[in-house]
């Protein structure tokens, strides 16, 4: 692999490790602040952040050895509108800045694993970012997020708290395998 | 808390955090590869590199907004016999470089939780390497490791594959709150 490439899924790495760690002690925080519904949102998209980490870690699997690793992470432990809007931040970073460079440099690489791996994340944090959005509106009005369960693509990271898709809309999986929370 | 040991902090946090992730892929690997206690000591130690995560990250709770995060990490998907080796590298490196050096400018600046934070990780390191050391010779030599069950405390991240302890030999919390794998 490219190693403009490779460096930039390291980097997509720690930044998806350190997301899907963040994310279930915010979804700990929720519980504790009365917000299940929100807690399950974390714990389901920290499971999300796992499987694009896991993408990317198989992605470079044949580049061995260890590396200094440079991500972008929030930190912060608040109230947990705080820690949504902390989420919120994140997803659109990842949606309007790191992704787009980083398959930008894939493209021009000629680097398909890395390039599929990466866009399924891209389309799976944009659905991440809303749904954190309509979190944090419910949270800021003294409610908890309204839906009865929340479904999650194990393949691509799609999360949907509606259940009304067919198949995965990013990567076609057959809803019967989404993990419900 | 003063800059160096929250920098210092959060690229434990980091470390931390790909660790949790890389042992749950390469978990997953031993299984495949016919050595099911292995796997399960990948597992347990994933669960204690989150342990340490989510300390260091409660100990950064006031340091709220988003850093660039530089942490060492190992990368690579091999047999499980290089997995292992990676994973007592990674292992080493955090008890005879790293934690060391973080501890002595948390001691400088007596910053007293991000001590607690740290001291609990090189213990649990430690051990953490013996056992992969003692798995990578049971693989060598095409066995899995000899254990029936291997204990995790929750507080401190220490791991037994005997269960012969009283209380954890780290941070004297209850035997009986250990979490079975
Ligand atoms: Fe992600
Ligand atoms: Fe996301
Ligand atoms: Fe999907
Ligand atoms: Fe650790
Ligand atoms: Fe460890
Ligand atoms: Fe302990």
């Amino acid at each position: 692999m490219k190693a403009m490439t490779a460096q930039n899924l390291r980097s997509a790495f720690g930044g998806e490790s350190q997301a899907h760690m963040r994310y279930r002690i915010w979804g700990a925080k929720a519980d504790e602040d009365g917000f299940p519904m929100v807690a399950r949102l974390f714990r389901a998209t920290s499971d999300a952040e796992e499987i694009h980490a896991t993408l990317h870690f198989k992605a470079l699997k044949n580049e061995k050895g260890d590396f200094q690793v440079t991500s972008g992470a929030g930190f912060g432990l608040g109230t947990t509108s705080e820690n949504l809007q902390g989420a919120i931040d994140g997803e659109l970073f990842e949606v309007n800045e790191m992704y787009p460079a980083y398959i930008a440099v894939a493209e021009l690489q000629e680097e398909k694993s890395a390039l599929s791996a990466m866009r399924f994340a891209i389309e799976a944090e944009k659905v991440h970012a809303e749904l954190f959005t309509k979190a944090k509106e419910a949270v800021d009005n003294g409610k908890d997020l309204e839906t009865e369960k929340i479904f999650l693509c194990p393949v691509c990271g799609f999360i949907s708290i509606t259940g009304k898709e067919d198949n995965c809309p990013i990567c076609n999986t057959k809803k019967e395998t989404f993990i419900e929370y």
